[in-house]
């Protein structure tokens, strides 16, 4: 079968279940499928209409997989820092977003992510927030893939004014959004157990259900709510989801800081999907999740930047080295967390989390070509001993060369090819001036 | 006086004494120093001969300062990861350094790192080694500032077989670079408390008390060596330090992660300046130092990469970065070591730490031109409600475009100026191909 595409002249790191690296190794490409990887000069047939990119001795491999995020608010990066959370969410969030969320300022704020994201080599993402069909509206324009939730909280929220019509607001983006993009699953994103009723959580969750998506919801992660829950009725935040039976194999837990191993032994049995979002967790001193002990448990764990007003970037290999790292010096042991284990987190890991394994997330025969090139001729990637320790405690986002989504390259040579992306950032730096206005 | 170099059109962030930011600021230099800071326009003077910089909008900031370093180990970056620290040690790296490291080496790697850290906006470091004076001569090749001290160790180490001439070696080294460029300054690199004696501690403090310059030393960096000198003699390994005379405002203390609130008096009251290395720290899994009870006792602390063998970068984004989020994660608190802290800490903090806060460190009259500009029209540093926030919480190294070192200009449009990159790599690349083959 002719490739249109060849990728050539590169590592393969290919995150497949024996996590193959070819040292001089091709992927071939046809219809935005994976026909082939392996060795430069595997297969002598023909490929008079391929298209050749050459990776130059870099680095190719699977497109990271940013398992939660709230892409609306790129538009509040740095707007507020080093507060306590109460202040940070309620003296300038909070307000911030019911001030300037609307559906404009969703999709000009979600298309800068997207550009972020696609510049840093992250091909798919979950995300959660309100007005979620603008989210929806500029990742369609960016050419990425991602598990996309409309919103649900038990108090008034940007489009969202009446909580009573939450659940209808969410089965109403469901409706539209689903079958509008094979790149694109509609999905539920429940706040949290401690900003939704027991009753609101259960409804999101068989709405979540009826329609066969992924329920996406923040728990245990504040010291707070877990003590506030188990003050409530004495139960952890994870025991009271699985006594609710929100607990499931299209559950995505969000950050589970505040878990212990009877929470952990409920996640694994239940086959919940974690996201572990480090950055956030630490700059919020919110804690660091046993992410190791969780994947010793047989728990799916992908990694997460989260939104990027605490954090304050939507870069996954920073957030790579992040979660090594925090790993590493919360367990007072170097062994945790390896470098093979994170960024297997960042991709397949990834992937599972999103429901979307047999699609993405690996360099493997059949799935859709979601694959990024990373230029390592650079003075902090050489030497290059190892490509998988340079991607994940040395490489930086702006090393992303080139990215693929479905067989379509969308960043070429460091640059967006379809995004205009000075457009994009005047338009966010437009209704930012009117944030600072107040 | 009429300029030779105008620096214009950015944000200063002069990290002044009142932490000045000039949103639309000019930045004048002659013959090296600067001359004046201000808003644009401030100055109705001709200077028909200056070279004017655009900083498009950018950051104009002093060069970062990386406090502790050991250069030649980016020849080992990714050898050897996520081991236990005695392993790394003795399985992986003494013997590379053993085998690998002499004159040559040291020179070529170093070079590799100057290229590195000016690429990512790092200005002036601290480094200690072996054969130091292949360092340095790599640095002054660079163009950088640098506290170079030469290593002194109680074992056989490369370049100092016979560990009774280490103190003579030391001598050497000083004698030998003193006086050779303004931008270099010799110092003694004693390894720690636990590898080396008493004797050797007190005579390697001699030799630097005698030519009147820095003794950067490790200490209280894991909790075995903590154990180990508390076992041997009762006293905490600062206590230990104090016992022996060697703790004064000559002495870098780098890491004092195993401090008590005893150590931090003794810091504090003796003057000592503090290295801290959130990233080596953590990767290694040897804790967090109790940095904001430093500073808020007074003492002086920079922040520092750590040799890129155990980070496995050099760059001081990340690590403000990691600083800050470190900090909050460990204490529960995200208002400890806000941006401006993290900010200060690894610019003037950093020049205190080297003994170089008369010359460099902020954008002042007078100082030495040590300037770096961050390009901030990019989609993760949009939009831009703080400048400091972005710089610790969003920037990269790769955001750097322009590097200035005491008025020259090392670095434009992202590139190297001097230095061939490319000959360096492939220089570092050869030697790495020998110590792969082992």
């Amino acid at each position: 079968m002719p490739a249109d595409i060849i990728i050539t002249n590169g590592i393969v790191v290919t995150v497949n279940p024996h996590f193959d690296i070819i040292k001089n190794g091709e992927v071939r490409i046809k219809d935005g499928r994976i026909t082939s990887v392996g060795p430069v000069g595997m297969d002598a047939g023909h490929h008079p209409e391929a298209q050749v990119i050459d990776a130059g001795g870099g680095i190719i491999m699977p497109g990271l997989i940013n398992t939660h995020t709230h892409l609306p608010m790129s538009l509040f990066r740095g707007l507020a820092d080093d507060l306590m959370l109460s202040d940070w969410l309620n003296k300038h969030i909070f307000p911030a977003e019911s001030k300037h969320i609307n559906e404009h300022t969703v999709r000009i704020a979600s298309l800068l992510s997207c550009a972020e994201m696609l510049l840093s080599g992250t091909t798919t993402c979950c995300d959660g927030y309100f007005f979620e069909s603008g989210v929806a509206a500029a990742v369609r324009e960016s050419g990425m893939r991602a598990v996309l939730g409309q919103g649900v909280i038990d108090f008034p929220a940007p489009g969202a004014p009446d909580p009573a019509r939450n659940i209808d607001i969410a089965r109403e983006f469901l409706a539209a959004v689903k079958d509008t993009s094979p790149l694109i699953h509609p999905s539920v994103f429940c706040h949290s157990p401690y900003t939704c009723s027991g009753k609101t959580l259960c409804a999101a969750k068989a709405l979540a259900n009826e329609f066969g998506v992924r329920f996406q919801i923040h728990v245990a992660e504040t010291k707070g709510e877990a003590d506030m829950i188990e003050g409530a009725g004495g139960l952890s935040p994870i025991a009271y989801l699985d006594r609710l039976g929100i607990l499931d194999e299209n559950t995505i837990a969000v950050h589970c800081i505040w878990v212990d191993d009877v929470d952990i032994e409920i996640l694994a049995d239940k086959g919940v999907c974690v996201s572990h979002n480090p950055e956030s967790n630490m700059k919020l001193a919110s804690g660091a999740a046993p992410v190791a002990a969780m994947l010793d448990a047989g728990i799916l764990a992908g990694i997460g930047t989260d939104g990027c007003a605490s954090n304050n970037d939507l870069d996954m290999f920073s957030e790579m080295d992040m979660a090594a790292k925090l790993a590493k010096v919360f367990s007072m042991d170097t062994i945790v967390l390896d470098a093979q284990t994170v960024l297997t987190a960042a991709t397949m890991g990834g992937a599972s989390v999103a429901g979307l394994s047999e699609i993405t997330g690996s360099i493997e025969k059949g799935k859709a070509a979601d694959i990024i090139i990373v230029n390592t001729a650079k003075p902090h990637l050489t030497p290059m001993y190892d490509p998988v320790s340079h991607l994940v405690y040395a490489a930086r986002g702006s090393d992303v060369d080139t990215v693929m989504v479905n067989g379509r390259i969308l960043v070429k040579d460091g640059a967006l090819v379809y995004m205009d992306v000075e457009k994009i950032m005047d338009g966010v730096r437009k209704v930012a001036g009117e944030v600072m206005r107040g």
